[in-house]
């Protein structure tokens, strides 16, 4: 009768994971970087000298730059019992870029990212990060938006800097500042999805897995998806004006309306739409959901101003129109109205309030 | 007889300077920007939107970041009880950014920087920060490169992240990969200062304020100055191979050779010249002042390879040669050599090393 084969004896304890502090600045290069590059039409010169070089076909190029750190702009543990991956971080990171870029009505071309990591960190989180990215940039169709460069380095806390190019294919940047009276105002994307997921996250009673709608919510937080596309899109349709969703409805319309020295006046059947689909985790946290529809930042989605009587493209639906602004606006009275009058938010935080990274 | 007047009564306590944790970002911003924001020809759009935009006049940019933390690549005070203020930071700042860009033989054309300070940061850190970086980008000859947009967030630790982009002017990027045997190995700026000066600041037997030259090693470790227009002017001459002297001339040279396949032969005269004006630093400190022109790194001068018989543009010097790749070389033979032999350091650091900022 023949035994099956014995566990091989143990000629050293099991090895921990690997973390950053352990590989020099290129091993761990040489471990993160072929998980992002990939060829791409508008790379002349890819990472790996001082600079990259990029092509701008129009004589041209976008930039924009935004960071996250840890603790500040996700916990890598919530209260819920969820962990922040560095996948969801590259998510983030993709969609926070993109946005940018495709608000002003561009193509994003390229990225330099700068890691910075506590030593103690796993191998695998900046490898998660690296996927998370390049996958986010595929799902939110920006999939040649190349990684051409970047930085890693320690620090206390976990914190990513990444910068994002794009190209206007020829045409004129949409600003913020080109909203006209009589304007419609359509958003592409979602907005409070990622504050009613933060609410969630932060609260015990939100069980991960128990409920598909919350989980969604939570995802829109940690994975945000920006709709990319949707930004030249509407540029190719006459938009004349548009910004990223980042600090929540409110904030960013009064954006576009004090650029624009016009009055967004937001449709509340609309407004009423966006914060049906939060309804499930406002009864579970005793919240309003049309607070985080109307303040809540950090969805990127992309609101535009159109042309009266221009087929809105795509994914863009109206929720408001532009308005004259009275004389004195923006100090006596408000940018940004809810069926022509002042919005007030159920739990009273002040009006046209979004994130604030210095707020306490 | 009359009396001087009195000192008016207090009528409240005296501020206490004001923090960044005390302002809203916008709030901050307005303060910080106006430092920094100029109108420059290639600036189409400045800050305040999603992107800036950017003229790119002949069709390409090259683009670089790089990221500066506290306690990891300054200290806010050193053990010589010398402190790095928000000035110094902008200074440094502008010298890594900008040579990256000089080194591809480009000029630097736009930055975008993001900051995080901790809540308890003075207000005058990021305006000192700003002063600086514009001070740094004009005394280093990019007075044209424009701060475009940025980013400020809270954070447990200071840190610092700019982006950079350049303008090629019709040249071809000079790559670290296109030195040929024979080639000429010439320096731009200094070598060994910024670690000299580094081991002043870590050592309380350097005392600020009595020693110019000490000092002086001292300031080029806190503010860098890269020789920025040198490599424009190099590319022009006809440079082949170049790069930003980052991380020390063993180990940057060492990236050239092995881009290249050649052995970059340094000049033990030359080596010596570099050297000799660390002496005092050493004396104090019993160091080898040779271990910090070959080892050391944050000078950001530029090492470029010239055709033989190529006039050397200005501030080139000669410093060695470039030599055939025997088979085998870069594992079983150095690819940097000095006088024809493998270089040792007095002071027993590995050959070709450098800094690396995850080595404990």
């Amino acid at each position: 009768m023949s035994r099956p084969p014995a566990d091989p004896p143990l000629t050293r304890a099991p090895s921990a994971a690997p973390t950053v502090g352990e590989l020099s600045e290129e091993e761990l290069l040489a471990r993160v970087l072929p998980l992002l590059a990939r060829p791409a039409e508008q790379v002349l010169l890819g990472p790996g000298d001082d600079c990259a070089v990029l092509a701008a076909p129009d004589g041209r190029y976008v930039i924009s730059t935004d960071t996250q750190v840890q603790d500040q702009d996700f916990r890598l543990s919530w209260p819920s019992g969820v962990v922040t991956t560095g996948y969801d971080t590259g998510v983030k990171c993709a969609a926070q870029n993109l946005a940018d870029v495709a608000a002003m009505g561009a193509v994003p071309s390229a990225l330099v990212v700068s890691l910075t990591l506590p030593p103690q960190t796993p191998v695998s989180w900046p490898q998660d990060f690296a996927r998370g990215l390049a996958a986010g940039c595929e799902a939110m169709g920006a999939r040649d938006c190349a990684v051409v460069g970047g930085d890693l380095g320690a620090g206390r806390e976990l914190s990513v800097t990444a910068t994002v190019t794009g190209d206007l294919e020829g045409r004129e940047p949409v600003r913020r500042a080109g909203a006209g009276s009589g304007g419609v105002v359509a958003l592409a994307g979602s907005t409070g999805r990622a504050a009613a997921g933060v609410a969630l996250l932060e609260d015990p009673r939100y069980r991960p897995g128990e409920d598909e709608l919350l989980d969604a919510l939570a995802q829109a937080q940690l994975r945000p998806c920006a709709p990319v596309p949707a930004g030249p899109a509407a540029a190719r349709a006459g938009a004349t004006a548009m910004i990223d969703l980042s600090d929540g409805l409110l904030r960013d319309a009064g954006r576009i309306a004090a650029a624009s020295d016009v009055v967004v006046d937001l449709d509340a059947v609309a407004v009423a739409a966006l914060a049906e689909p939060l309804a499930p985790a406002a009864r579970l946290l005793g919240a309003d959901p049309r607070d985080w529809a109307l303040a809540g930042g950090e969805d990127h989605g992309l609101l535009a101003v159109f042309p009266q009587g221009v087929p809105l493209p795509g994914p863009f639906r109206a929720i408001g129109s532009c308005a004259p602004a009275p004389p004195g606006n923006g100090r006596t009275r408000p940018r940004v109205l809810l069926d022509g009058r002042a919005p007030h938010l159920a739990l009273g935080h002040p009006v046209g309030e979004g994130w604030d990274h210095f707020e306490p």
